[in-house]
């Protein structure tokens, strides 16, 4: 069994008292019941994996993770994988997207290195990871999440090919022509695309007798994909709520959601991503994202562009004088 | 002519140069292009606005205005005109949801009498405002610009009875049925609808034979209505990016954008209101909302809460590094 299987096992839920108060405040604030529904149910939610009557968002973090993967070598990306370690450079170094956006709300970033340079097998012909891989990165991933003090969690990663691997994982689970789930990734050509679809039609036809959703992950995920699934595995153990990113991001958590619908309930969708799979991938979930903006550029830079959302919709509660405070007071 | 007719008749327009330069910046920094697209092209108008090849959200200011309504009288909502004062009260004590909101990203909250406790005349029956009272409010909200110092202005309003004012406006303009225009508001039930609607229909109907567009929101607007479009004209002497909020807000502006197109092009909408009429109008407006989370409360909440998408745009592009600087420099 695997480290994450093994974590996997025994999730703790959240606190139901502290989302309950914060839900009978949310009727009790000085605006019409309901007005911001979505947004206290958001305050709800973010005060039971907090375990606080009064959810905030003080320290929110980012967690990247960047990883090389075999089928790239397929002609799936317009960009050679030589950019993953140059952008995993730049992130470390505050010159990449997520680290501006991060830098307007006061939140950190940490990029992990889980496999540049050091690709996976190509998924196409092999299981992309080997289970002592699987183990060792699912290990980096929980040290980085307990070296972590954070009260609300972005995920993200960087990886040359990755939209290949989350498209081979949403095929794998949510079946169907590859074609639903291929797009165009960084925004490669018409051939490209050809050359994706037939990648993740061969990797998920190899895997066909395979039904163990960890499994399915470790034949055809990338190492930053696994890595986002035990970080999210390793959070939940914390009780840190986690804004999710966009396609890849999604499609790495898919296989917990599928081995416990449970899985994911600390974990809400910052965005819809203009990739076209997402959209489907969160319908089937269930999951609503609170952003949509046309993004699709990964780092975790969509999951990253709703915290303040988060964090709005906590005060909106914890800062607003209820109606018998006010009038009280008056 | 009235003040805001005069001030509306020489609109500056934005530093094209200053926007050319983010534009051919966002093509050159470290992510595939196009990926953040409409991001880029939010931090590209505000550079045109904000004059500045390195456009900032700094010194973010809310102006929220208040007053009374006439139409309150018809019953067409479910609270009483007294919450009004109330709610500005609140609000100039930080203790509603707008300063909460504001709070989370340092953004400064002025609420500005311009009419609580006066209402505008009964619109089903008479002219809302009067010309010198027009004047009177133009001239307040126009102080209240200038006395801001700000680099990107949330515009909100506060009450009782506004909603119905913004459908009359909506009706004026847009045409078709005040079915089409009226929604709930605060939440009210099937006969207040039915009331809302049979008030909306009367006023129209009474203003049949006006074309002027400020003579419109002088008839059937209400004194934050106008107030907000004041500012929004003010704003643009002052070259300050506008977010709009949500129905009231867009309704507020609509008769500035029919009486010339190009008069809000330094505002974007924050957020698509829950209230059904205004996705309607901002498709009719050609404006696309930033956000879109069935937030229907006013205050400028829905507008303020896209602040930081703004800010995060600029810095995604400011903060960024080019692949010439990454490259030369690795």
């Amino acid at each position: 069994m695997s480290l994450l299987a093994q974590r996997l096992a025994d999730l703790p839920g959240p606190d139901l008292a502290a989302s309950a108060a914060v839900e009978e405040r949310t009727a009790q604030v000085l605006r019409p019941s309901g007005a911001l529904q979505w947004l206290d149910d958001v305050a709800a939610w973010k005060a039971g994996w907090q375990r606080s009557h009064r959810p905030t968002v003080e320290r929110p973090a980012a967690l990247v993770f960047a990883a090389d993967h075999g089928v790239a070598a397929a002609g799936v990306s317009n960009y050679p994988a030589e950019i993953t370690a140059s952008m995993l450079a730049a992130t470390q170094q505050s010159k990449a997207t997520i680290n501006a956006f991060a830098h307007t709300i006061g939140a950190t970033v940490t990029a992990v290195d889980v496999g540049v340079g050091e690709p996976t097998n190509d998924m196409r012909h092999e299981a992309a990871l080997s289970p002592e891989r699987f183990d060792e990165i699912t290990q980096v991933a929980f040290d980085a999440v307990d070296a972590l003090d954070t009260d609300l969690l972005v995920l993200g990663e960087l990886g040359i090919g990755n939209t290949t691997a989350a498209a081979a994982i949403a095929a794998a689970f949510a079946g169907g022509e590859a074609a639903v789930w291929v797009g165009r990734g960084t925004g490669i050509d018409d051939a490209g695309l050809e050359r994706k679809k037939t990648a993740v039609q061969e990797s998920v036809r190899r895997i066909a007798g395979v039904v163990d959703p960890l499994e399915i992950l470790r034949e055809v995920g990338g190492s930053e994909l696994v890595a986002m699934a035990a970080a999210t595995v390793a959070a939940r153990h914390r009780s840190i709520p986690i804004v999710l990113d966009g396609y890849i991001c999604t499609s790495s958590v898919l296989p917990l959601h599928r081995a416990d619908p449970a899985a994911l309930d600390h974990c809400i969708v910052g965005h819809c991503s203009a990739e076209p799979g997402h959209r489907k991938l969160l319908d089937a979930m269930g999951k609503k994202p609170l952003l949509d903006l046309d993004m699709r550029l990964g780092e975790g830079t969509g999951a990253m562009a709703a915290v303040p959302i988060v964090k709005m919709a906590c005060a909106g509660v914890v800062e607003v004088a209820t109606f018998d405070e006010w009038f009280g007071s008056e």
